[in-house]
């Protein structure tokens, strides 16, 4: 099963690598063409949409490999809600890119300006790479309607995020209840086989896939809803920024751990 | 590093096994000596706080191991909760036991009576194995004070529970913000090496492991809580039941992941 899963997300990986090259092209080209970033994000959400289809069907009796995949660094591992990011990180996303382009620009204007004190050496805003990828700096132009509705999403995703932390928690206390932590007591023998254990555990992975599914329609509502708030360009810019976390976290955590490993 | 990590777990494990050998003999002994029992509770909260304190030097700055550990069963590691069981866990299996206790007691009431309806086909309350531990029923004595200081116990550790697991959401969140999510955006190279990253990736496993500490001793404090309001015979029962619970888990996790496997 789990080469199944792993075959998926590999296939996950690749099209977001993809994805993100096309993104970057459509930014970076001069005259933006929001028809065509608009398809272009249209394709994106659509793969999301698929993905996560093919996670729940995959996870349906063997939900327990999604809550701490192999395939992953042990950094992202730690990282997990629900077998994926949190929600509400995808608006800490929003509100970074924001942050980070407005200082961006600002940092521009005082050195076009010739504004003594403020060289490069000074500020690390723009991540040692210079320069936002669109040429523009379109998170930095959110307005205010735009930032009100991502709070009142903020506000929303991180209730629906709270009542589904809730429902894992009472799953996962249930097998200190009867039948599984009973069952294991009255063993003579550690671990024997018991019919009436499988069959609790069988319902607790089918309990837990049920949950994984809700986290990723809440994952790819909060997603449209992001999407829905902003610009085609900004739309494209915070897609193309999540693509790239997620890619260069997978990668920092395979380069943390290569290193520990050569350390011991 | 993992090596030692796990090195540390199996010393954990073994020394498990050992115990659950001790509590189980002292239990069946006709004659129950308190002060024997007494001291070997103390031995076991005494080998926890000891696990904690490796666990706690070990993490200091490579916790992600910690958090879905690659010496666990997958099933376990969809149970976890900041690296280990859920604090609230331990309070749910004194209930479990002490509700089975009370049902087998009525069972073997009814059966010894002969009152007609009620065989050994009927019920799966004994878990299929027949009989307590200690011969005698010590969790369903549980008196009315004792149940109500469980209870109190139950409410305090939900709250702490829930303050820790905001504090992961609010750590896990901060990789989507500045430096590491906006870094990774202005890369030009995926996964390139980034100094400022990289200090923040470590700042964020330190944090993860002050928390996997504060989790470590909300277990500890819970546990130990729950052991005062329980006679001796009761304590050595629950933490039988504990010992049992996780490495029954543990095996079922294993032989379930096995039949997977030969299944694809």
């Amino acid at each position: 099963m789990e080469k199944v899963q792993q075959d998926c997300y590999n296939e996950w990986m690749s099209l977001q690598a993809k994805r993100m090259t096309e993104l970057k092209q459509a930014l970076s080209s001069g005259e933006k063409d929001d028809a065509e970033l608009r398809k272009l994000i249209r394709t994106v959400v659509g793969e999301f949409k698929d993905y996560a289809a093919k996670r729940c069907k995959h996870s349906r009796r063997f939900s327990s490999n999604y809550f701490a995949p192999t395939w992953n660094t042990c950094l992202e591992n730690a990282l997990l809600w629900m077998g994926g990011c949190r929600p509400s990180s995808f608006i800490r996303l929003v509100y970074a890119m924001c942050g980070s382009q407005i200082e961006l620009r600002l940092t521009n204007f005082l050195r076009n300006n010739n504004i003594d004190g403020l060289s490069m050496e000074d500020g690390e805003t723009d991540g040692g790479g210079g320069g936002s990828i669109g040429g523009g700096e379109p998170m930095s132009d959110l307005t205010a309607e735009q930032l009100f509705k991502i709070n009142e999403l903020h506000i929303k995703t991180v209730e629906e995020e709270n009542k589904l932390t809730k429902r894992s928690a009472s799953l996962q206390e249930d097998t200190a209840d009867m039948p599984i932590a009973v069952s294991a007591f009255y063993k003579e023998v550690i671990g024997e086989a018991d019919v009436v254990v499988e069959r609790a555990l069988d319902k607790h992975e089918e309990d837990m896939a049920g949950l994984l599914a809700e986290a990723d329609k809440l994952r790819l509502t909060t997603l449209t809803n992001i999407l829905e708030i902003l610009t085609p360009v900004q739309a494209a810019d915070f897609l193309l920024a999540g693509k790239k976390r997620h890619l260069s976290m997978h990668e920092w955590g395979r380069s943390r751990e290569r290193r520990r490993l050569e350390a011991y």
